[in-house]
């Protein structure tokens, strides 16, 4: 995705999120859990991204207790920065282990472009927050500060962030002890504090940010005081505000009414105008960019890709079978003539082609071809239609007469060809089949060998 | 998730599957993607899962060109599995490679629960179906029948299903070549055939539908031709109809304007309540379940984890000092009673707590606590307070008056205590405080050590 | 590997290693850590596996301090039953985590075809028993015992088997307290235990077997009183001896040697009749099934895939020019003929190529073919010549004079044919060229078309 | 491994492989297959690895023929690089797919610090090249360069390198093939070519890199020709020569030889020496500096961590008791002194205690704890004693006499105790024991609670 066509920014993902961490200004990040989430949340405008905990392990379908494996979201992690080219932060849970499993994520993170780290100080495994939050214990201060400077002793990358997250309000152990051990945290290296909160209030967080005083950056998770009005973070001095699992949500509930829609209904016509086109999934794949791509890697990897058909004239002498179809319609051993010619195109890799039709255009067979009309067919000739499909010029191209039968070497041997030109003539037709017109080649000695294959130069 | 409460479904999942295709009803299959869809899937009802390699790679955010591994696509696939119970169908792209590449693919998803595996006849790496469809090259009719012998070949679950999808349509190589690829695929094993087109009209599916006079089952996927009544699909004798991506487009679509939402307005309560409550999310991992089973194998492994604490009358002789607040609301060295009391059950690992309030409940600080109230504090005495806390009593639990101060000694020798009932009395009260109160235990001699940590019958 | 060709015991490898848990003999199980090494360890003759979680993590090249994911130790997992098709017993760590964790595992074991894991009271994450190990905390029993509970609860194979390890005579808590906990765990469920001693001399283990009278089955691991006969094991009632780490310590002081001979002569030499042949490597990845299934799956994909190139005459009326060499060697527009036939040949996908010398075979280039010699050719025919080749003809067979050019679209449509037998013949050759044999085709007419792609009836 | 202790290289490693191509040495680069290969490759002083297709897909168990997938060799190939920090030259068969899986592969590879990729001009999936090596079907030449040039078109790191792998001989299609494609794919971008061959004589690489002439420069794989010295490469102008697979041979016949030595024997004491100790094992995977690193991030994380017990004077008054054993080993309820100690520190976490024996120390049960001795113990004091145990006073330590028994609150408080000096005292001692030994503390009234916790000034 972005891999392939970056936005401009200059500075290094991990470099802009400490820049948020430390601006003055207050920041939003949005979550995401998965690659197309990831490319949304940049598409909306978010400068960052948090790879939310919960929302990862909920895509998945396991629980927030640390079931999916440490490697498990990592793994999920490297296509969600492939996919945004955002700076991540992620919801490493209590680390996943000891201070040497935080070291060992550091590294693991920093290889995938993942630009900080927010771990917190519960045990390994973890229960979400905001189930039974306060009957969980926390980890032991100097065994979490250990971790910190594990953690930060392990980056290469200067700008690479760990942020410390506090559970004494979630927890109960009430505001001296988060502002204790927000303090050691700070003290062991971490570069801001997330300070979190289940009241349906922002007093806890409000009166902790007063008490802290600016010592570092301070994160916010406002998912249960979700009506706070970011002034009020703005005066509190905040610096980063987390929307941390709305798009699972937003994801889950939408999901939920399709999925029961569709059952009850049977049918999808009920559905259809209210989600995203398929196509819209193609635009956020960026499938665009693998055709192009497919142009300048692959289109030499074959002599043709495209053919043209020219079908436009209603052909002299076969008007008593021409009344409801053009010529090319007319069967051949019971299958069109236009059939014979599209399998054997096919069958060559010619899978490209266009048929230009004039008269009776309405009754060709359109399966596996695409048909353009040459309007004034009954007077014009091969040419003009052949400039009715000059788009289809490109790359090397096979044009053929829509009324020709032909052995397959024929074909084969035509898109072998190194030649830049190369004409297939009948060497059978040793005189010019259509006297009046001039465009015709012929054999001056019938199925002469001498010319088989030969290079010729065209005046 | 269902692994661990399975609904009752008595047949293998795969057995389900193969059912459902041979079944004489119209059945419909969902798509999912992850985890969390799939469950979703399960919940309204669907019967089966159409695990779609388009939105699979898309919620990778990768293209659907096999840029994700196909052990990638494994490692989701058991995730959706786990979640779901459902029977899965994978839309196994091309099988990713050759014959032997198949051969493994099914012994693979048969150890991850997967009902069957439905293979196109394009070439590796893919290119999806409604990208220039009529340009992709088809695969060669007996490699093809090699790939799907191969795999029925290693299935070792006999209702294991491999369904043949001929791109014939798409490719536009006209309704014979199609009917002579399915005709060849059944013949090589196939259990059932995909037929697919991309027609705004189901035309070409019902003139194959009548040629094929149901030599196997028939599979359509009606992503293009969406607005056909399922009626048609019935009388053209269809056996499943797959609806192929929408699960995916929801969630898109739904993401999108979520994540709009809340860049522009910066604030959640806009979308609040148009998106699933973050307990809906617990439900749909099963939350429930963790912490039923948490009770059966964890609570053992404390003494106690949970305490009552009694505070609901004003005391006496304090009444100068407790006008505004209760007892356990006094500063002792600059920190109320209760967070002295709270802090060493915290330390113990007692994160349980319940508070009951009687007098100036408000004003106690229920950080940490649950607050139960005696509204009749004035008329009762602590019995009837404990009575108020009757719920909370689960395990062992510690019972204390709200005015105490102790050692954290005190606690953690309780708490080891094998004894049914322990009762910690001060053995330096060597009378009863309050003799009016009978129930207060007291040593006959001051500091008597004979005692310590003796079991005493209660009679 | 086995999967393909599994041996033949009836019984799940679950049953398997039950049964070698419970039987009266004394059982022997050796460590592997990858699927070569389980391939080896069958072949052998072991009868189980011990899936070493310090050999795993070191042949990843980390510490066995839960470095690697619990995943990424079963990912491992699942390519050596795979390999080896031999009960496996997991060393488990602490499970990974907490109860739940342990559930999770034990599922996805069981996909795995895992038959059983052990499980020791210590604390995540892990460090080896042999560093340290006096200085490890252990678990509480009574977690432990929940762990296995949980662990015994979640499995649907009744035979797959938990084993509790014991670590508290490693850790310096003595016999009562081991015996303590092996009753609590076996109480718990666990199916067997594992006395764990870092002892020199098997005194600890059977002084602990002598105290447990056979309550359950014991495990030992005699990595450091390796010198022990087993006699005394088998005295002492064991249940099985695990060898534990032998084959990862093979591997490494083989691979350093090698290595350092190799880098300090820069040559192979010296090391080639020390190391197992790359055949060897080959047979032990099956790879001669993967063959026989080509010609099953894959044979009838193309049209011809080898051809027989009659070159042993040495030609009549060209002995000036092949005094040193065949007539195939002579050089047409500077390359051989017979490399224009080869090249041709491979060009249509025909890479079986063999060739027929007699007359100078010696010259003839090998590149690209099989040579075989018909001594006789002096005195005999193209006819024995063919039967040099006999071995040859599997499959659709190209047979050709060695002395023929022709354009490629000759060989193409020869190849496309679905004739049993297909001649092409030079129309222009309107008599036999050598009276003399009678073998020769000819047209009765010049280039006559009419004949062209005729099937004719011989007799 | 190295990426903690990396050597001194400043050069990033694509550069160093890049070098290695480009330099006028002969360089060699060794196979590796996992990370312990991959650091035993590093100690042997390799200056690159070869991660050998044939090799990875054998430790896995599965053969060459891209059964694992690409994503399963880069994560080997994660472990490899983290192990070794040498650069790794990946053998990345057919790139996995088209240009696009190129592209996806390069960018991967790029994360994970591999150096550079080598692929071949044969089809996904491939077969290994010595197993019929002529039947394999080569690329299309354009299709081959697409690759190239889309891989060095996807590198963001300008050193990483892409080696183009030339099967023409092994397949049989001559030099003339050969070299014309070897020319292709130097003009798409190649930075390298490895010319194969199958022949047990050099010559064909010999006659291709005269006819190369220095064009780009060339890697060589003798497994076939391995007798060829080195000087006969050099004179040709070869770059780098891989030594492709003699690890994973090495390893597989020394495994081998171990398991049937050990199943026929039932036993280790013939291998215990021919093998790799386990100490060796723990060396490679740098065991040491997770010991020193615990000693950083996780010593503070406890009160104390060890304790030494004194415990070599025989007590006076007890001789009747101790003639066989010292006072410390006197059983009390059934259990030794010692052992009551040393239970009471293992259950706070006090695993690390050294015993300072001296009377009949022999006799002393030396489970879990650490014994020195202090030989003059008859004619010394409980100093000189602890200064025998002096090594030990690392941390916050407890000294504890040989002959105390004490209530775990004791411990436990002394142990949380934030004091650098604490003491503990039984305040029902009132006068000196033993009034001949200065240094005992006693309480000049009895159960005196003042003084209870109390900070006191030590002069």
């Amino acid at each position: 995705m972005t891999a392939r066509e970056p936005p401009r920014m200059s500075a290094s993902s991990s470099a802009r999120l400490r820049q948020m961490l430390q601006s003055s200004e207050l920041e939003f990040i949005m979550e995401a859990h998965n690659g197309l989430s990831a490319r949304i949340v940049r598409e909306a405008g978010f400068k960052a991204i948090w790879a939310s905990g919960l929302a990862i392990s909920a895509q998945y379908g396991v629980r927030d207790n640390n079931e999916a494996s440490w490697t498990q979201v990592v793994d999920m992690l490297e296509f969600m920065a492939d996919a945004s080219d955002l700076p991540i932060l992620l919801d490493g849970d209590t680390g996943y282990g000891n201070f040497n499993n935080v070291r060992r994520l550091v590294r693991k993170l920093e290889q995938r472009n993942i630009a900080g780290v927010c771990i917190e100080d519960k045990q390994f495994p973890k229960t979400n927050s905001f189930i039974d939050g306060e009957r969980q214990p926390l980890a032991e201060i100097d065994e979490f500060c250990g971790k910190i400077k594990a953690g930060k002793d392990s980056q290469s990358d200067e700008h690479f962030s760990i942020v410390a997250r506090v559970e004494a309000l979630i927890a109960g152990w009430g505001m001296d002890e988060a502002v204790r051990r927000a303090e050691a945290y700070r003290q062991a290296g971490a570069d801001a504090i997330l300070i979190h909160s289940k009241l349906s209030r922002p007093d806890e967080i409000l009166a902790f940010a007063r008490e802290w005083a600016g010592r570092a950056p301070l994160v916010i998770v406002p998912t249960k005081y979700y009506s706070t009005p970011k002034e009020v973070f703005e005066r509190a001095g905040i610096s980063v505000v987390i929307w941390a699992n709305h798009l699972i949500r937003a994801a889950t509930s939408s999901m939920q009414a399709v999925a029961k829609e569709i059952h009850e209904s049977q049918t999808l016509v009920n559905v259809e105008d209210r989600i995203a086109p398929v196509n819209e999934i193609f635009r956020l794949q960026d499938a665009d960019e693998y055709s192009a791509a497919e142009r300048i890697y692959l289109s030499t990897s074959r002599g043709a890709s495209s053919a043209i058909v020219l079908a436009a004239s209603r052909g002299t002498g076969l008007e008593a079978v021409t009344t409801d179809r053009p010529k090319v319609m007319l069967p051949i051993a019971g299958k069109p003539l236009l059939r014979w010619l599209v399998d054997a195109f096919k069958q060559q890799g010619i899978n490209d082609i266009t048929v230009v039709g004039g008269y009776r255009a309405d009754a060709i067979d359109v399966a596996g071809v695409k048909v353009v009309v040459n309007e004034r067919y009954a007077k014009t000739g091969e040419l003009t239609s052949l400039a009715c499909a000059a788009q289809a010029l490109t790359g090397d191209t096979v044009i053929a007469y829509g009324d020709l039968l032909f052995r397959s070497y024929i074909l084969h041997d035509l898109v072998d060809s190194p030649a830049d030109f190369c004409i297939v003539v009948d060497s059978s037709q040793t005189q010019a089949a259509n006297q009046s017109v001039r465009d015709f080649a012929y054999c001056s000695v019938a199925d002469d060998r001498d010319l088989f294959g030969q290079e010729v130069l065209l005046r």
